[in-house]
């Protein structure tokens, strides 16, 4: 059953496979007379292209996009929006020694069980690459969100055990990492370097924030804007926990240390992370997420085959050792496409009896 | 903008307020020739009701289901089936005084700003009694999970910092805060009254696991099953934090620690939760949840009326310590809802190709 | 699969069988603070009710519409509008002979092999009782659309191959056919008072139109306005066809003459019924549906029982000799409850950017 | 707001403009392991390529399909299938003349109206080439039904008001007007060339049969297979009115003679037209559209332009004389749709209890 849109009023449906011809997304409710070029989708591709850093894999994709339709003379057309991107980069033929074998901690045994017929190439469906398109959509909600002065920031809050402690936005695109406090930056890149070296991967934890959000954003009882964001972010490949404000930490919280007391200036503090009972409260958005390690790695592991025979794998190839400064990008996007598609469906109700 | 639905194939909608005169869902999608009667669904809402415990106000509700619709003669019909739930003890004047102020950590702001017009009697819509309509529904989802042998199971993994060590399954119901442990049990309920006394409340874990799910459940990439599960689980008020498997442990551990060995007996460990790139692999499928410390306490606290003008409030009433004995059960019922919708959704490629 | 549902933003779902305890809908994503009593509800609830005419069945059903949720001083406040009319005059023993044995024309035999199971009490939800939870939620659909000054009228074209040939809409309501032409009132009355003397029943032809529809309503390419209409016309028990302006007549016609030509002050004709290209052109809206004769006759007819054996039947019962009067109420609502969506979705994109 | 998508199981999202690069379409929830190749694709495109026959308009366009994703070694993964067609034939500058000016008949005021910008080149998104992509995802459709034995056919049944008597399905695709009747044809051909001649166009009337659709299909009250065939069909730009079974020729016939009879063998007549209580009843569904004449006319015609100041426009170009050789495809396509979607909503309930 369908499974590949997202959003009711801003929505997305994106298409395509690791190494087919091409991936995209299709755009459908975008309003119209919205400027938009592809320059302004490229700049958020190129943030998530990998061969950036050291950290990642020295695969090369140029990741072009093109608008083919839904925009025109530079402005939106209100038709839905095609965007494609080709798969310059793809090479079928390096896994074909995976076709009959499942990669641990990948989709490999779960896709070939539920459709019994797999692209397995780079994981086909389920690589990370899908997300491309997720960015690029996110560009263009992005540019519904500017009009109401709404900001999405994402960086690196822990990579490896390594916490980032101080915050300093203006440096999260100076370096690779998307971590945001230069002093926990090295140790950051030496942890990530230590693991690479042994074959490994290593998880970390995504912050999302969300500036100038309006309150009365939020569908209840079951769109809720906490609920869209968990899902919208859960359903990144790596993502194995969300937070909203205090997260788990209200776990152990009192009432009365948790309730944000509410003055005439606003909120005296952010337990609630911008949303209450699943609304925004017109505070900052506040989300993190973790990230499971990437789980190719260099080191043999045991698994099974189709047929169920025992084998021994090791993925090898040209991977990453983290997979942060590629889901940084994606997270910001994911919120990006829940805010927009709620900032328009707020409009049914807004302003108007 | 709708909002009250949840499901694709098995969809329930729910309505109702706190102390309007009932409060139902309508459940659209169930197959046809499914044994159901009332008691099935009675006796799921009766571990939900307030008043079982100590650490529970004493609120009567005697929350007597009724089915309206689609069930003829002890089966399900195929059509809708409609459940009602009559407010008896509602008291709408007690809450005269909320009328204009915003109690500190609910929905009353956020509401008041959405909405313009709000029923504010004990939180009207943003109550949590709203969740005893998806109880019932979740029963229901049980008894299509229970055609495939699956079972769903919730239980109190912390208290107030007060954590369950063993999990003994057959303890849960056996004690008020479904707590698993018999040893821990104390502990737990040591820390409600004390925080009860305080006037305070407090917060904990929950986790839900689902044995029996078979592999090939969820629909990627935007309703991948844990996102389902992510976003269903969180659409809960309380819920501040959702974790799937390892969870945010998973942001420090190495890829060769944390991917999950395959062999031919099926995987060696579970952190991935039971799902693989979205979509089940016939492991346990493990969630826990963050929820966080009620928010009516019966200590003094700053807010403001829709005025803007500061006020101290003091919500008293007959609340909660904890909400955990009203949220584990809806919790299972959430995880039995997406488990429902998405066994329904697999039908549609399922063995007849 | 669910499909009890209807709309987008202003979305319905209905339940109920004809002759269970009740039978109603949920009304989600109506805007708040919309002024709403029983009393707008139950005029309408009223035009359709059987026993008004001597074409029409004498079944007694008060058909008393109480609102349960979503209403809170007189105002909506956006949360789900729960409403429901328990059935009162519900005799189900009245239907045991047709429990086994399919009614030619009716949907007895199609839930059947479709459920496997059914509610044959009167139809069940077969039955065009489901239609009052329709016209309830129409009269909802009316106050939003008494907001930007919108008004739809229904009245009977044609019955019995008698034909209205002037349009007095404020005759409509005089008389029980919803007739507009006080001329051809008397030959359909006798053409119906004939074939009810037979044991018969008759079909009809209903025209519905909209008055103050703004420009801009409907989405291309899949949900026009007039693809929309088309669905929510068709979706009523007794209609066989729909056509929108020119209709069938189209057909036979040149571009020349079909087109409507555009002036500055309007179009100078309106073959297109008031939507060109699936949008709203500013001119009324013209829809027109064929009613079938009501299946249920007391002439003996050949039909089978579950069980494949050839079977005579007479329905016999208190059964109307047209669906007209009862269609009349149930096609307004319909267009109401399209054009409300449609309101409202436009409002994602209209006058903001 | 989204308005580009049909379907619940079997979706498809269309996209593309007239002159724009390309259009496509993504069909998400195709089951896996179904033999799908570009010619399969190919030769129903090929059937709606304009340019076949004197009747049409003689712009080329090759429409050559690629399949970009969901396939792999040629069959279906259960992941999304993007289809693309580049518009290789596009004069984008031929339409400068028609920027600021509506023609009659057509979409150009109400994308206009509803929109503020608009794609104007060939009618842009308002184009009869979008249905280019209907096609393409019907015959992706058909490879569902083949599975299921079922067939759908599509006939002209009537052109400019010359009608086919007799009902040659083997003659309909060895003649460009998709003619069944040898005999007719003639008259149909001279009437077109008449109208052509005279720089005018002139509508018809297809008649759709569905062969093999076992009962069952459909979902009451509001996705009954007749109210999504009426909006599938509806929402094709031309079509003004539609008739399931006995259409408008119900609403002069008694219940006597409109009622099928039911024997052991079936029905005795079909007057249903395969669907009773918008469930199909194992019987040949049958549908009927009326097709408006094409508004681009080679006669002057009345309008207005942006500003609202009067013109007269002379349209033009390359235009067909009657929509019915490129609709006819078009039609076979949206019940296909509708019928591979109902077949796959049908199997959450079917033989599993």
């Amino acid at each position: 059953m369908p499974g590949n849109s997202f959003g009711q009023v801003f929505r997305i449906t994106t298409w395509g496979e690791s190494h087919g011809p091409a991936l995209g997304v299709v755009i459908d409710g975008c309003p119209p007379r919205i400027p938009l070029r592809e320059e302004d989708i490229q700049v958020e591709l190129d943030r998530r292209r990998p061969g950036k850093s050291l950290v990642e894999s020295p695969r090369k994709e140029p990741d072009r996009v093109e608008i083919l339709s839904g925009v025109f003379e530079g402005l939106t057309t209100g038709c839905p929006i095609s965007l494609i991107i080709y798969n310059k980069d793809a090479r079928p033929g390096a896994y074909d020694h995976l076709k009959d074998v499942f990669r641990p901690g990948h989709g490999d045994i779960t896709y070939y069980r539920k459709y019994g017929h797999r692209d397995h190439r780079g994981g086909g469906r389920s690589s990370g690459r899908e997300t491309a398109a997720r960015v690029a959509a996110g560009a263009v909600a992005q540019k519904i969100l500017d009009l109401s002065g709404i900001k999405v920031i994402a960086y690196t809050l822990a990579l490896g055990g390594v916490r980032a402690r101080r915050k300093d936005l203006s440096f999260i695109y100076q370096n690779p990492l998307f971590c945001p406090d230069p002093e926990a930056l090295p140790a950051m890149e030496a942890r990530v370097a230590e693991v690479r070296a042994q074959g490994d991967s290593i998880g970390g934890v995504v912050e999302i924030i969300a500036q100038g959000v309006p309150a009365g954003l939020g569908e209840p009882v079951f769109d809720k804007l906490d609920a869209e964001l968990a899902r919208a972010l859960m359903s990144i490949g790596a993502i194995k926990g969300v937070e909203i404000g205090s997260g788990f930490a209200a776990a152990e919280m009192l009432g009365s240390e948790h309730n944000d007391p509410i003055t005439p200036e606003g909120f005296r503090s952010n337990h609630a992370g911008g949303i209450l009972a699943g609304i925004s409260n017109g505070d900052e958005i506040i989300c993190r997420v973790a990230v499971k390690p990437i789980p190719s790695i260099a080191q043999e592991q045991d698994t099974i085959d189709i047929h169920g025979t025992p084998r021994k794998i090791t993925v090898g190839g040209r991977h990453d050792a983290s997979a942060i400064p590629r889901i940084v990008p994606v997270c910001q996007a994911m919120v990006r496409l829940v805010l927009a598609d709620h900032l328009l469906r707020q409009r049914a109700i807004e302003g108007w009896i």
